[in-house]
């Protein structure tokens, strides 16, 4: 079953993501749970780039991963984001879902925190607009 | 302008895939002509991992790209292709345009061929079915 | 301080691994990781690509990474490793260390399980290797 | 043979850039060749990043290559690099050999350009570097 999700985000596997043992790499994942935040804070009307260039850089501080089955050339699968603040930290709970069926592929949890102009502190903007698309 | 092609796919560019100067590095290039060609497969009806399996190994031999204009964070474009047979030879004419301006950021020429069992060849039906596909 | 590793290896970043904040990207360093494995199977006298064609896959069960300090492009590093077996899963215990200044730059422990002929279970030949590894 | 080159780096060849096809992925050859580049280019007292943040952008206008033997899970391989100039453009002969019989395994031709605060341009320091080391 997909539990209920604020974010989803659908993708096809490619061939290049599939290694030697004809399965995604595992480092992919990461990859796609990356694309799949970047994607929800788009939809916040946010922009990772741009974030940057204001000095605002969002990074990764903790991530854990368990994988219980592995995606194959072809697959289509459904990245899903849940997310909650605790101080200063952003929690991102995500998992991965394959299509049609709904096996759970992956399942993570990414901590996640704004560093700006080099030093760690909350992007309010950010914070709120996640406030406010929750209400939605 | 964007040409006539045989086969089109859009996309849009995932951050991990931009480099240092803040542009999709050159080398994902090569993945998303990739990506477009094994589309392109499975709309004729074949698998790319499963002619794989089958002993048939359709492979690059040749490629030459320009570079015309770089995609960035958060565009969406569109990777077209044609193809046509030289021989036992595949020569796909692939072009990448950005959306919605259709600006051309690249232009690709890709030769490949099939390789049967550990030997040049000719995988008839793949053949066959592009043959087909054109014509509908 | 660089603690006491069974096995060892050095890299240096290359660029194209750097993203747009001009940081190695989160998602590389797990290459890193898994390289670090294979190359210690290596050591091992053992080969991933071959014990794929005998049947046996080591596959990743679990991952957990805290980033620390990012790797810049340029910056070398020492990638180390220590394992431990509980049950039939291998426990790596994996940590990244900037060279020279050796600091600490990711630590992860990854969890992997060894599949045989599609079924879970031990890959005897490799328990033992790693037990005889570590006695010399 | 391994014919004479300006500049020679050495890599093995990682578990993650193999594909499906138990060989190193196409597109992997472009990012062994861009840091062959970047090497060369560090071995020359420049650096590429450092070049980006002076607003001078080296940028590849044209590709091409030939793949003749592919590299496997566990190959070593020589990345060889020669470099002339013609006007703005810097042309860049890359080939790379497997270890250790030397089989060629790609060719490639590479046409780079300096982007210099956004304008087509010849980085001075460059070239001179480039001429400089030619005659050491």
């Amino acid at each position: 079953m997909v539990s209920h999700c604020t974010f989803a985000l659908e993708f096809k596997v490619r061939d290049y993501e599939c290694d030697i043992q004809g399965i995604v790499n595992n480092a992919v994942y990461q990859n796609y749970l990356e694309h799949t935040r970047h994607e929800y804070l788009c939809e916040l009307g946010l922009d990772f780039a741009e974030l940057h260039n204001q000095g605002i850089d969002l990074v990764v501080a903790r991530l854990s991963m368990s994988f219980k089955t592995p995606l194959k050339s072809g697959d289509r699968f459904l990245s899903c984001l849940n997310v909650k603040k605790e101080g200063i930290k952003y929690i991102f709970d995500q998992k991965i879902y394959r299509l049609p069926d709904k096996k759970q592929c992956i399942s993570a949890e990414v901590t996640a925190v704004a560093v700006i102009n080099g030093k760690l502190g909350e992007a309010k903007h950010v914070s709120d607009a996640m406030e406010r698309y929750k209400q939605t």
